[in-house]
C-alpha cells in the first residue's frame, strides 16, 4: 500500500498492520509492505479483472453494518468474475476513509473481508487508503483465472439461444424499496420473515462463484445482472446485435417477492427492472440446456429458463427486449434505466 | 465497466462509447463492452500490480486542469511500477463525478490519459464510473510486466548498499509551497522560469519508466519517493532491518529549489521531507554502483548518490535515518510525517 493520507486518529501504516497485512497471506503481496504486489495467473489461464466503486449514500447505505459493506464491496466484484467463467484469486483494495470512520469501522469491515476470503478461497493483493470528504469509498480490483480462451463475453449471445437466470430476481430492488419506506411491509402483508428475506438480498448480494465453470462449459454468453434483469438483457442484446424474449411468469422470483408482486403490479416492474441482482444471466444453445441446467444443479444452485434470443427484426440495428406477461406485452411504465437511490 | 450511475447530463453509456472506448484498443478489453477485461502476463514475466486513489482536494487542486490531473494518477501508478522495475502495460480506471463535472472535463481527462498512453506504449483494459458527493475521484490500478522473480522490493535493502536517487528531489513539495502561497515566490526572488519549474513538478510528475531495467540488473532494493525522501527512505529501513546515512549536501536539488533552500532552511526541510517527488530511490551494492550509474545515464535519467545503510545500532530494532548537513547531524524541525494538503 502507498502512503497517502489516511484518517488522522489512525495512522496508514498501523492501519494496515493490524487490520490489512493479516488479510494478505500470500506471497506477492509481500505482507503489504511494499507499493505493488506481484503475481501471475495459474498455469494455462489468463486473468480475468474487474473493477466495482461503491459509495456510500450511493450504492450502500451509510448505516449499513460494516460487516455486510465489505461482503458486498467484494461480493459484487466476485459476481462480475463468476459471469465471466472466471475462478476467482485475489483482489485490491482501495479504501476512501472519511474522518468520521473509526477503527471500530474498520475493524468489522476487515471481519466481512475474511469472511468471503475464506469463503472463496481469495486472499488480498494490495491497496491504496486515502482520506476523502465523505467516505467509506470502496475501490476493489478482483482478479480471476480463467482458462486461455475460454472467457465468457456478454457480446457473443446469438439468435436461437435460450435464456437463463440463476437463483431468484428482484428480491433486492423490493428488498431496498422496504428499506426506504418502513411501513411497506405490513401494507403489502409481508411477514417479518418474509420483510427480512429481502432485506437481506439487498444487504448481502451471493456471487453465482459456483456457476463459473458450468458458464465456460456451455454459455455463449453470459453476465451478471446488476442493473436489472431487463436493462441488463438489453445491454446483452445490443452489444450482440440479437433481440430477446422474456416471459414473466417464467422468472423465478422468491416467495416474499412472489407474495408483493401478487399486490401490485408496480413491484413486477420493480422486481424485473431493479437492480442489485447479482444473478447470473445466461445464454444458452439449445443442444446444451440439459447439461447446462444439471452442471448448474449440481452445485446446488437454482436456474430457470425465462425466455430466448432472436434474429433482429428487419430494419433493427439495436436488440430490444420483448416482455411476455400472461400471453400478453408487458410494457414498462416506470422511468427507462436504473438508477441506484 | 459495469454500469453504476455516472452523472446524470452524460449516461454511463455515451461516456464509454464517446471518450474511454478510444483509449482501449487491446482485445482483452473487448471495446469496454463487457464488465471484465482479459490480458495475462507477457511470456516469461510476471505481473507487479499497483493502486493509486486521488481525490480532488486532498492530491490535487480542484481547479487543477484536468490535462494534467489525468498525467498525475496515471504517473503516480507508472512512478510505483518503475520503482518495482516493472515495464507497464496497461491499467484500470476507476472514476468519480459529481454534478459539477461537466462533459468538457471529462474530454480534457481523456486526452491527458491519452497522452501518457502513448508515451508509454499502455492501453485502458477497463474500469469503472460512478456518482460521487464530490469528486473527481480516480482511482487506478495500474499492471506492469517483470521477468519472474526479478521484482525489486523495498525491504531487501542491506547495509554496505549506497543510496542513490533520480532526478531532483523537493521541487514538487516546494511547488506546492508557492501554489498554497501566491506571494512567496517574489519573497524568495525566484525568477518566474524557476516558480514556474517548481509549480509544474508539482503538477505532472514523471514517472521513471526508463530506470526499470537498470533496478532490476543491479538494485537490491527501490521504491518511489512519493511521501518525502526522508519518510520514504525510513520505510525502507524499517522493513530491510537497516539505518541510512544521508548527506543532505549531496542530495540533487533543482536550480530553482536551491535558490530557495539558500534563502531558508524551512525550505531545505520542506524539499527532504515533503512529497509528490515520485524520484526513485534505489540501493545498490558498492560494486554495482559505476554499472548502475552508467545504466542510467544512458537512458537520459540523473542520478546521484546521496548516502549509504549501515547495520542496525545495537539496541536498535527499527531503522532510522541519519541526516548530516556540512558535517553536523541535521534534525528536521517540522512535524514528522508527510500529509497532503
Amino acid at each position: 500500500m502507498s502512503e497517502k493520507p489516511a484518517p488522522s486518529r489512525l495512522g496508514e501504516f498501523s492501519l494496515i498492520e493490524r487490520y490489512f497485512a493479516p488479510l494478505a497471506t500470500s506471497i506477492g503481496a509481500a505482507h503489504l509492505q511494499d507499493d505493488a504486489a506481484v503475481f501471475a495467473p495459474d498455469t494455462g489461464c489468463e486473468l480475468v479483472v474487474t473493477k466495482d466503486m461503491l459509495m456510500a449514500g450511493v450504492h450502500f447505505f451509510e448505516n449499513d453494518p460494516p460487516f455486510a459493506v465489505a461482503q458486498k464491496a467484494l461480493g459484487v466484484n466476485l459476481s462480475d468474475l463468476a459471469a465471466k467463467g472466471a475462478i476467482p484469486k485475489g483482489y485490491l483494495l482501495g479504501l476512501g476513509l472519511s474522518d468520521d470512520i473509526g477503527e471500530e469501522w474498520i475493524a468489522e469491515f476487515c471481519r466481512g473481508l475474511k469472511a468471503v476470503q475464506d469463503r472463496f478461497g481469495i486472499d488480498l493483493l494490495g491497496g491504496d487508503t486515502i482520506s476523502c470528504p465523505k467516505g467509506p469509498l470502496l475501490s476493489i480490483t478482483a482478479f480471476g483465472n480463467v482458462p486461455i480462451g475460454d472467457v465468457v463475453r456478454r457480446n457473443t449471445a446469438v439468435a436461437g439461444a435460450k435464456l437463463y437466470v440463476t437463483g431468484s430476481i428482484g428480491d433486492a430492488a423490493l428488498g431496498l424499496k422496504l428499506r426506504l419506506d418502513e411501513g411497506l411491509a405490513a401494507q403489502v402483508g409481508l411477514s417479518d420473515a418474509e420483510r427480512d428475506f429481502l432485506l437481506d438480498r439487498y444487504l448481502l448480494p451471493q456471487p453465482r462463484v459456483s456457476a463459473a465453470d458450468a458458464l465456460r462449459d456451455y454459455a455463449v454468453a453470459a453476465m451478471d445482472i446488476s442493473d436489472g434483469l431487463v436493462g441488463d438483457l438489453g445491454h446483452m442484446c445490443r452489444t450482440s446485435k440479437v433481440q430477446a424474449r422474456v416471459i414473466l411468469e417464467d422468472v423465478p422470483y422468491s416467495s416474499a417477492a412472489s407474495a408483493m408482486i401478487a399486490k401490485n403490479r408496480e413491484f413486477l416492474e420493480t422486481a424485473i427492472s431493479g437492480g442489485d441482482d447479482y444473478e447470473i444471466l445466461a445464454a444458452i444453445m439449445p443442444e446444451n440446456c440439459t447439461a447446462f441446467e444439471n452442471a448448474l444443479t449440481a452445485t446446488g444452485l437454482a436456474v430457470t429458463q425465462i425466455g430466448d434470443l432472436q434474429t433482429l427484426d428487419a430494419g433493427q440495428e439495436q436488440g430490444t427486449v420483448e416482455l411476455i406477461w400472461h400471453d400478453e406485452p408487458f410494457i414498462l411504465r416506470g422511468a427507462a434505466g436504473f438508477r441506484h437511490f
